[in-house]
């Protein structure tokens, strides 16, 4: 039994997609984002630094969104969600690493600029920069980085959940997928799957 | 064998002293950040992201430091730095993604601001900021997530060597380490291993 920590329409949907996928019990804890309740001292006692998702497991509470889905493919191996060999998990893990550091994070300066800058107006020159920046991302993911069907090639993996996440940001900052075709292929490929449906649906 | 991409003074260092604690064969490729290396042809035919490091090994290309540095543990098992359990490990595995995906970004918008906005006045409010925000993560790992001596304990692990990254940019930030106890002690733990005295010299 897991607990998924989440605010609806958050990164957590990747890892919520996953627990659907490997037939995982799990409840989920909402944690609204809108509300500030990420900030709050309960949720803080959870994961100081106060970020979505959080998982608690059997055997504690384990944060980042690239950590857990690793860590959830790795824990049910009969799902075959995980790369066989040392080498092709290093690349799936590089996959996902460049979505977190780079593909999320330059989408991150849309709505929380205050992280980074004080000033209102740094802010607005942020945001101008997003769609961008989220397009470069699409750009580099499509020409060197999907194998295709799937992120890993012809099985789907523990990395799919995660470069659905794109697709969502694409939509949000006005970048058209229709730009991509192996991006747009695989995001109905997603939206086609019951355990995206059934994420999508408990929230 | 391997070949490290590297510039000077950059993150890489973290799996330069990996390479050499676990006893690797490796040549240094060096891609001089400063002169625009990472941009050119030649380093986006290796790194398509031109990002630094790129790590070439025997079986192809792999990109971003916790992919590369989690890879080398994993395929050097022998040298014991990479945990025995799933959840040992995505503990691990969570605190690299925090320093890439927070730490990281937050010491990255000093100098690459031009990244996230094009207006030069966005970039100063950024710079003012960078300090406070590499202070806060030092608190946040050094109160949560340094088990001490080394991150994860007792046992020194593929870990240390990028944790090893965050006394670097507090340096560079004028973050006092002397009020991070448990960060200034593995700070100068790392300084004595032969590891890190043999990759620095080799830069």
């Amino acid at each position: 039994m897991y607990t998924l920590y989440l605010s609806k329409g958050s990164s957590a949907i990747s890892v919520q997609i996953l627990l659907e996928e490997i037939g995982a019990r799990y409840e989920i804890e909402e944690v609204s984002i809108a509300d500030g309740d990420n900030a709050k001292p309960a949720y803080l006692a959870v994961n100081p630094k106060g970020r979505i998702p959080a998982l608690l497991t059997p055997e504690g509470v384990l944060t980042e969104n690239t950590a857990i889905i690793a860590y959830l493919a790795q824990a049910h191996a009969s799902a075959g969600l995980m790369p066989d060999t040392a080498f092709a998990f290093a690349k799936a893990q590089a996959l996902n690493a460049y979505i977190a550091t780079t593909a999320h994070v330059a989408f991150a300066h849309l709505k929380r600029g205050a992280r980074w800058a004080d000033d209102p107006e740094a802010h607005t020159s942020m945001i101008e920069k997003v769609p961008d920046n989220i397009r470069e991302c699409a750009r580099i993911i499509e020409e060197h980085y999907i194998a295709g069907p799937w992120a890993l090639g012809d099985e789907y993996s523990f990395c799919d959940p995660y470069l659905f996440l794109m697709q969502k940001w694409m939509q949000a900052t006005g970048v058209d997928i229709t730009e991509f075709p192996k991006l747009m292929a695989h995001r109905d490929l997603m939206l086609a799957r019951p355990a995206v449906k059934a994420a999508l649906a408990r929230q």
